[in-house]
């Protein structure tokens, strides 16, 4: 099946945080592709991803992208599709120079913001674009939430029966 | 018709920003319903507005607030629809307070964050989604970047023919 | 004996933060009860949990939440009782992030702020709050307070006794 | 009758933004006492206030101040009761100093801090302590909710009824 | 003569900043360009620019943007020239976003970033880079700077004569 | 009488805020001098005036500058006299740019910095240390506090019996 | 001798910063006393301290503090005699909390702040006012900054002949 | 042959930082000099070094310093030629303070500012000014670029034709 979801990013090393969109698109068997786009070293690839994006069949672009971080807004610039984009944490500014890069579009050409970091919330958004149109994809995600939902109340039912000295010495023997 | 997007604010002193969501909807004939929904004032019509939206045929909210700025977050938390998130700026913090709110969300919950006081650009991004299932809405969004860009080709003609200076005097004579 | 003190955070992660109210609130031999509430992944735990906190005799609560950390204000949104909320420090913005979310509340809805990870400050102004009509617990209180102003004096004494040197070196060596 | 909220600031030049302290506490008819103590200026008198103040019958102390705003946490110092601070927003920094030194209190003396400019707010946390323990004050305080959100119900229901263009049409003109 | 430098921009509102480069060029006497182009509204535009700028004759390229500013990162990743970049203040966060944006470039692809708003000094580097290979120009830098000092010189000559509260008076009155 | 406290600032444009310090210096009869010394355009009057300033008399600099803010270390860096340090507002970075060139001297060369535009205060810095060997300076520094302290307690006595109402419109008429 | 610096701060764990101030006194031998005064938990400590501070001989007070940094302002207004402030880094926000609350004093009561853990240099600053008065103490500084100078041209002078690879070779071999 | 680049920092702690642009133009085949400068305790030095550069036949001055980061701009204040500025990364405020004292320099005294810790990107910034009249180093350059896009092309390929978790995995294996 052709992807639907393109995962970009500028460099390999922002692959452990981009992974996380990959890995939650997979448990929604939402079909796409990773690779790597650098704006600034590879502009021309930037610019052919973008444009080709939506005539080979996607639908949304994530973007991640840390520092001086265009690819995001270059790629929205170059392209219909609605792209997400992921600031990711650097070790001198924490991430805020990233999302100040991301956020800050100017009227005409907007992108889509996420948390620092928040790559498993850009696929979660995609999922929540393409179940727009897929009524199973939207069931899916309504589970997810359930599931969530579950999974912190349960989590408050074990707090609350142990008490929290014990929940936490729990946790810190499951961490050993 | 039956609203597809929910314009949604915390008060209506966000209501100047948040127009420029409203007028771009208009502009590109998408059916919206703008109100507003305050997430600590009403938050029992926050829980109402958000778990109806989807049955009542909206398929996405954008939600601006300022501050402690939980709407957007929370509507989201109550509800499968992509909501895209309006930092309005605020007297005191410029706004930075709003983004931090706003973008960054916990796992599981996403909020599409563009710009502060990017309500414009909440909008495109709502016609970018809903394009996605909307040939003759994806085209007019084609032609909407197309006018942008040549509006950008026109100015840039004047400046190089008049001269920067000339250029400058025209448009204080105009903004008189 | 019913809790007075409701101490809920947003996920099991913030405990070991949360975990010092708890500490203190047994100290003073304050009733209070800890658990988990979502904002984002169970809004209508936190509309219940919020709704219900006066009738079932709680006086206080105590919030805590990292990033866009919407607890304490969305429970100060659905419960008239007074909210304290303790922004929890974050990995990308140390904690900003969830202290703008917090503090910065619009007109109607207050939440009392304490420091990034001021958990045991939380408790101590609950404790401060109930001590206003119970004088068993404002006398523990100002006893607290003799006793932590005797330690400053223990310790300004043996510095001042032993030289810095020395004392440092004592106290690296119980470090040890 | 005696005062119950003593309601202080470091100058003068705060009242601008204090006095919305005091009217919201004559709105709902809580006894308070409001003067000028400066930190700084006047040390001595800020020990006296704050050492007497439970003596005299004060259940609370809302104290506000900018820039190096040390007044909030120096009256919690030498007082035991509940101390509610008010960052004032400055000229310089926007009133992000008045916070930091306000909030990032040490453990052992927690001052509840609310939004920068936020003296209504430190009033409502003010009647929300003193309901506690007066229960036509928290049937006052519930009344005041419920304005409130009548109120945002009826701005909401005009914006719906008139239309956006309408209501900021209308809204321009009573501002005229 | 062929320009040697060229000015270019995001917008035509940043025209009134960065009118202060391209009078400094002309006051030295270097040929320039100046011209819009939008790294979000024209991408091609940009590419075009910037891979025939070094084949054009262009030495130099001076990019001023304010928000998510990508214009001048990406016109130095699709050229070998250097290229100055000027943060333009923006109205909501001061141009930090502007200046993170700008100078926080990955290895590999360098931006020379002055001064928020720093058009004149833009134009200034670019003389001093010129200059490198051309002495007159050098000589009217070096001319230039003496100029400067004098002025200072001059002026703080004026107000040890005069005592500052004349010199401000004196000020005043010129200002009027 | 020789002078014995320059003040320095990096331009004319500081004069505004810097003019604070002098009038200080003149209401306590301290003589000083006042003059412009610019870092940037002027480095060897820097230099100059660093390494003659001991020598001619003076105890103490108090040194303005805004932005890149260098006159204030510079100078302490080429004179062994203690420099005191006033961060100059800018309308960029508020002057927090200023802060961090100002105060983060590293180890070996300090400057006693003062609040952003706090020119008053470097003055009365400047009187405090004067008044160490100056017993007839270090009385009218006791006689200046009081006088200041019986200001505050004067004020605080209107605000006391006029109550704060009628305070505020009598100073709004003033004011007029 | 008597002590003529007062070394203070807020807590023991102060302690490991300050002793940088403590260590440059002693190796100028100039006498000082170092203890813990907390601003929150001792106030009439610091009343007493800062008030009986000039008569017992001190001629400058270095105060050291973290967070809701209000012992050195506190101190200065209690205390007739010059005070620096030295902000502790924090593990929150990394000191610009304790640097904001020191540096935005108001005017009247100046605290001449040094670098965020700027200890060393806030003993150079009392050497360098202290050294106003005794000559000797003003050849020791003049020595020790020569000592610097020299220190750094030895340095400046290995690098040059053993190049950079071999001199971080060599410190790196000396760090193990 | 002579330097014509002279790589500067403040201290040798910057060494490992700058390294980076002494290696680049190693690579590049670039003479260069490479030493320390104290702007704050050799500022002789930094006056000599700064007044003789251009006579020795320097054609670009590499400054890199952190904190009150003074030695890039004053390196300019006494230099006519471009002096590229490094801002250090700083334990406490993680080189925005370089960063703002290096970028926020006044009308006339420009100096080129590059990413924090970014000295690989002002070594390259210096071969694109130097290769603009050498036609031999501009093609060194856009071979540099050649290779960089292909190395970012090679890694795209492998990540699609591994698929991430593969990569990742076979980074890991290779980082152990």
């Amino acid at each position: 099946m052709k992807a639907k979801v393109g995962v970009i990013m500028g460099s390999d090393s922002d692959l452990p945080v981009m992974k996380a969109a990959a890995d939650l698109l997979t448990e929604f068997e939402v079909e796409y592709e990773l690779t790597i786009v650098s704006a600034h070293r590879t502009p021309e690839r930037l610019y052919q991803y973008g444009s080709e994006a939506e005539a080979k069949g996607l639908e949304i672009i994530i973007a991640g992208a840390g520092g001086a971080a265009h690819l995001p807004g270059m790629i929205a610039a170059v392209s219909n599709l609605p792209v997400i984009g992921v600031p990711v944490k650097t070790s001198k500014l924490s991430g805020v120079d990233s999302l100040y890069s991301i956020v800050q579009m100017p009227p005409g050409v907007p992108v889509a913001t996420v948390a620092i970091n928040g790559a498993k919330n850009a696929a979660l958004l995609a999922v929540q674009i393409l179940a727009r149109q897929d009524a199973s994809l939207n069931k899916k995600q309504q589970d997810y939430r359930k599931k969530m939902k579950a999974s912190v109340l349960k989590t408050a039912a074990e707090v609350e029966k142990l008490g929290y000295q014990a929940y936490l010495e729990r946790s810190n023997k499951f961490a050993k």
